[in-house]
């Protein structure tokens, strides 16, 4: 792997694994109300267009990360729906 | 373009745009308990390896879509340490 490589692999562990904070911090204080539904569904139709790029052209990294995303994004969502369904 | 790089463009608007609903209801709600300080120094963090990654790289849509997320990450970033300080 290049240095190059390298930075693509780090960038994207910090993007992918940036959701895990924000899920356990909606789950942690039982309140969703100020994430934002458009947010967590414009996310997941994005990553799991990814998803099908990367199967599309077999792009391992691409694949995995967007797999790991989609089904955090996915946990966020749920969260949402379950703590801040009052408002939107 | 081939049909699979037009999924890979459009998967990237969806990515990137997402920020844009999240943060206006940040600034709406004048209120960001809920969105974690990890999260957006975490995606920061990343967005701006991806960044470097295309500029090493010479790729213009990871260098394009990179530069807005940046942008309106950090727009969240300001809206947290504004309206959420007192959390984390």
């Amino acid at each position: 792997m290049s240095a190059g490589d390298y930075v693509g692999f780090v960038a994207g562990a910090f993007v992918t694994f940036s959701l895990v904070p924000q899920t356990v911090r909606v789950f942690k204080l039982k309140s969703a109300r100020e994430i934002s539904l458009v947010f967590t569904t414009m996310l997941l139709v994005g990553i799991l267009m990814w998803l099908a790029y990367g199967i599309y052209f077999r792009l391992v990294p691409v694949i995995l990360w967007n797999a790991i995303g989609a089904t955090l994004v996915a946990t966020l969502m749920y969260a949402k729906l379950k703590y801040g369904r009052q408002d939107q």
